[in-house]
């Protein structure tokens, strides 16, 4: 509750607007649901520009069924990230303009309409595997009112695809750089725009990879500056990320 | 050498405007001066919209003034990093309006106006032995062309400091949080406000502190999304991206 | 064996009430039961306050019966955790009065009244993922006395959930946090209230979770002071120790 | 602010008793005064029952002093951990009072009666070179209002060191168990009795230690029940649990 | 491209030879063919004298259609690691002189003829179970133009079975070898001889060989010099670099 | 070969009484056999008092059945471990007499009479589900001509488990200690006795165990002397060296 | 206290020979003498058949000077590990036979006579830079009864350096080896002999030993069995173990 | 001793040129000097064809002196790594011709002339402060007859400086590259050339390079195929690797 409703709460209550009890309420009214297992934060998208998000794993089918009822009788748009393919086709049953992006695993309910940012997001992958995170960013950057440039399989073994396209690279406001193995791409794009660019390391390659350690370190040791790193298969939360720096640009 | 670069120069040649030879040298002239030990990166301003900064662990001295001799007569404005206080006196010799970030250990000798962001960065530290880092951050904002402001030993063991800034943390368009210990500030901050957070590790803290390791997991597996993550101690790389993104929002 | 009791058996030698050969076998009587494969610790209620917990993981339902066995004779009140529904399934034959608790996964045989402590336990978690791991502790609690407020899904990316609910955390004598991801939740609640905190990482989470690693080392990093941890998705040992806290309150 | 005072304050705007003006502030009042590099937390004693303690390392003679001269002037008692008996030397010369527990590198400056509880803590360490860790978990425990058992020397390489002491373990509400190498001894403590046991991990052992991790490994996965862990060489978080417990026990 | 290529190309515009956009359009042109998920990288042979190998796992039979379509088309020999069958067979369908390699799991199309190398390379393994490692790189080298000796469960539990054959080992130009356990096979053979030793560490062993991390450091640690390791498993990295180093040799 | 066994070919060859070329064979006769995936190292036994043991895992049927034919037709003894109980059903149609100890997962034939040790070795655990590591070393004992003492679920949660049992533990030549969790239970032997002790982590506990690495560190750290460790879950080695120590007692 | 020394104590008091209190004061009383910051643990030469070692880092001068002068008033041997050289200086001065063996940072006061085993342990080290830790083996070997064979710098860089010293290692009962960077040594020993090898891993090597974790780690996974790791560096328990069990070995 | 060899001495046995103990002694004869604390392996230049390298660090100035004369003696040249200043000076008043190169850290004292290859190797760095590591391979090359281009400060942050010297890097048969950091250069180069590249991870960086751990994962993970691996900071390793690889290539 921000200074001013404070205060206007208080005028109210000294000019006999509300009583003591209804502004003693408001002052401690919550501002989430509560549905069991769990609190659905009503105020998120208030507070921090988008709704809640749901990660899937670990919810049960009537766990899901029941977060997007409340959500969507609030009227917000819902994304769920890591979702199988059996809880959408539950849900669809119910809602049947939901839709599924199989490679990003993500399901989504438009309620409102997407107002669209005018500069894309730039998502890049090293490899063919590393995809589905990338799509998972990219889907949640479309999402949240991004439109998004894909340049996948553009990893540094073969740096002639990545230079020949330093153009897209410059169109975009943020890149997502999504990458595997040794993890440096972002590095490397970091180095060649002024952009700034998100680093995703990804859990691809083979032994002494660890599970995406090897990526993430790279990552975080770029030589090159203006890089911001996420955890490792995170596609939502590059894109998500992109999504609030591109906004910021758009807001200006 | 962008695409428009080649035609115009090739455009010359046909027309007779410059020679073969010429033509030749400049698809392939060196866009670096090199001075032996290292290779200043003179078109980085070019590229990147900030000159090459110095990382200044392992130089010695004589390196150091080379560097500085070299981007001074291309009239750069020089950033050089943990910078220790007896190469800054050496050069300070030389260069009369250097100056010195004691705390943040930056030098910087200004060439050029710097043009300043309309809105600010914030750069919050959870505690008082996190500032070395936070000022690294602010300071490298602060040349890139920012105005910052601090907030510091804001700590979530007593979270009202924290809230009761809430329109501060809401005037800016960054935020810088760096914290050691558990590391949750930029998740706490990033679960408040709607702004792109660049979390910063630090080594602070006891044994199973790990040196960082502690806060920079926490921070890469923060369950507010939004966040960014930069290497431990690396107060430079999140002042870096922090003006990257900036500049990008004024740009617009 | 304690010094009343040594001092009790020496003289009852001295009067000749018992002879010596008894007098030496009862300084080397077994406190166990052998049943082969393991050695049931009767002693165990006695020592410490409550009978032995069954770790069920690794045994075999001969196994299981058997310990059952000896333990029902002796009339305990019997406790397995991370136990399989189909071990309960043919427990249950046997023992018609057998309780499952599944999100728990705890089987439970009551023989004795459980009395119960006057003041509560809270369980918080983070997220409804995190909700097996607090119900094993939960349970634990509520089988060894005490009464539980559960408050789940109050993770600190929307802080309100949490601090909207300040009078149930200061109404219990011991909370139990429990969370995964970055861990920050028995930080933030410690640094709220007064009360003893025992801190749970749970392995939920992105890849640099590390299977529970980053929210372990967060805990144990925590800025806020008054914080125990136990292991990683260890429930039981959460709600044991608050079971034992709690008891020593009581007892005063 | 609780919702009682909430209540009060808003009957008096009400009754006119206080202005709008004067209410709002209140609410937003700042519980913690800024002296530039920290914020003392003024409200901690009443939110969590002992005032903040200071964490000395990384903290210059100036902020020390200043942090002194604020908590000084609000009249709480000062503790300060991990001080270098020079930061001592300099304040013993404005306070005259001042105490410096050498072996717990602990300062403190007492402005009120410390109020002790009726049942001791009794702190054990597994060798002599813990002793440091040991005693700065004592000497916390102490100034928190506690009276302390020492039991030093007692590791597991001779057992009967430890169970010959039963009775002492017995008569303390809580444990403060303190051990390096392989961490057994809270282990074993726990076995044997039926109170609450704080694990501290230490630094001290051979190659394979890796700086307090093997114990700190250990200790989470203690086969005995009833134990909370705390960070490597954490003495005082160790003493401010087993504080915070004792005092439970003794408000009911 | 080449200086000189350059040279010619500006001779051409200057003469009238060629357009001024044939010539641009000549220094954009992609050297590589973009299918979508993938982009072929055409000029790999060119470049690094072998065409692009194909990683297998996490591609979908409809990706590694495309792929070897677009190989194929262009006449590469087309090499693919870590194939499973059930991809082979259905491969098999389309390309009817498609080899499969199983214990190597490599699919293998030969269109160009393979220019055999004059001296062998040699395949050293530990153990049985690390021959499907050995065979990746075996097959590999033998595809790549180079005779293979295999001397397979050669550890060093019996080292009669290495000293033995000490004239295989010098035969060779290039040793790869290959081990899990402790890994100490390439520093006993690299003490022996005076040849270069590529060792390949493998994820065989019992719990605290950590997924190959103990035989990857020995072999990081060799107290014999001329040593170079690849990632763990990576018998194909290996192969390919034997082929380099093999191929260096014959083309002087 | 063994310098003794030189003079005599020597003096053979001076003699005439054999051909160079033949003596030249004998100085580089195989003392193994090559069928093909495996070298079986004949020699063993001569050189180190027991035959080659076969590591089950990874090894296919054909390759176990080559293997048991090559030792069989030597006449060994034949002992493999880790083996699953199907690859025991098809050998058993082959070898009559063959043995399958289930919980050790150990294959067994006999060939020769095994000679058994005066004194035991004693085989210890800490828990229920420690027995099929415990049983690995106690079978590979036993199979090595030991006499086996099996002392199960002695942890030290329940410490006179353990102290009851002090004169079987003095009874014995060698202990070996098999435990997972905090890994204390080699610790407290070893404290207690005056036999060396072979210490078995296992990989059995909660998160923080790490798959064994907590139990494997802890007993490196061991404050008890006179602790040697075998690799997490390694039965089989402990029971080998275990074996090894005790012949040489009896060979004395 | 054993069996037969209770039953013993038991008829006493029947007999009247003692009194009740005398005979609990014997159950009661302390095995060990509390110097205030140690206590001396003078039943350990009984119990493990050598007395109490003392590790000194981390003592003082004073706390050495009063652990020396109750062992030496008992009369035992007294062995202090990891000491430095001032601390020997000063106690050379009450102790005029004391001896202080440098390389191994030992120092030694002999009170009873030494008896030798009549078999020698054998010591070997890979490289002269890790002989300080193999004199510590040796020395602890020597003082605790056994004659030793040394065998330094003996690395499998160079095997012959090994293998022509066979006849030594098998003259051994047992074999000590010391070997840092990839830890080798044990394995190629334990695969030529037949004899117990007990594996210390050191911290010498270049970064990726990372402080002796790579030997460690190499050592547990040896593919020759017999061998039983110690902790990284520890040369003393590699020599505990090995004088343990050539006693067992000499005591048959 | 090789097969033709053993021909040679029996048909002397049988020819009576030599005396059967004459030949036992030759088969027998240490191929090695042994000055106590060190074995000099004199065989080392014939089987491997450079002699021995002496490792400085940990070892005396006594025992380097004595390594010295014994090396010299026998006429080899002598390289010594990771040497101080100290040692150089105090072995320079003895031979007096004795190299010292800084940077680097080697002492050389050539005895022999050494043959150069026709072909260079060339040595990249990243950085500036990774020189050390770059040199010390330069110089080993050097030293063991390769021609050295050296190509510093060309890191990945500015990929002009790389590409641009395209022709250098195809000009030489093998590339030494070392990077700090993210550590991608190894990776970068082997994408652009057909020349096998051995990578050097160096431990310079932030917090999360983790002494070298970031680059040597990101180095054994390059998608770009064809390169080996060495130590951290083992610039010597990378350059000894280089020269076997180099004579093999001159050899033919």
């Amino acid at each position: 509750m921000q200074a001013d409703k404070i205060l206007e709460l208080l005028h109210s209550v000294k000019n006999g607007k509300i009583t003591v009890n209804s502004a003693a309420d408001s002052l401690k009214k919550l501002p989430f649901e509560n549905i069991g297992s769990a609190m659905i934060d009503n105020h998120r998208e208030l507070r921090r520009g988008f709704p809640e998000v749901i990660y899937s794993p670990g919810k049960t089918l009537v766990q899901m069924k029941k977060i997007f009822q409340s959500m969507n009788k609030s009227g917000f748009n819902i994304l769920a990230t890591r979702a199988e393919k059996k809880i959408y086709n539950a849900l669809k049953k119910i809602y049947l303009k939901l839709e599924y992006h199989e490679e990003a695993r993500i399901i989504f309910l438009q309620n409102n309409k997407i107002k669209l940012n005018s500069k894309p997001v730039l998502v890049a992958s090293g490899g063919t595997t590393d995809i589905p995170v990338a799509e998972e960013a990219a889907v949640t950057c479309e999402k949240m009112g991004n439109s998004v440039i894909r340049l996948y399989d553009a990893g540094i073994a073969g740096l002639h695809r990545l230079t020949v396209n330093i153009d897209k690279l410059n169109s975009a406001s943020v890149i997502v750089a999504v990458a595997g193995m040794e993890g440096a791409l972002p590095s490397v794009i970091a180095g060649l725009i002024d952009k700034p660019v998100i680093a995703v390391p990804t859990s691809i390659g083979y032994g002494a990879n660890f599970s995406g350690l090897a990526p993430l370190l790279a990552m975080l040791n770029s030589c090159s500056s203006g890089i911001g790193v996420v955890n490792i298969d995170n596609g939502f939360g590059a894109g998500y990320l992109a999504a609030l720096i591109n906004r910021q640009i758009q807001s200006v």
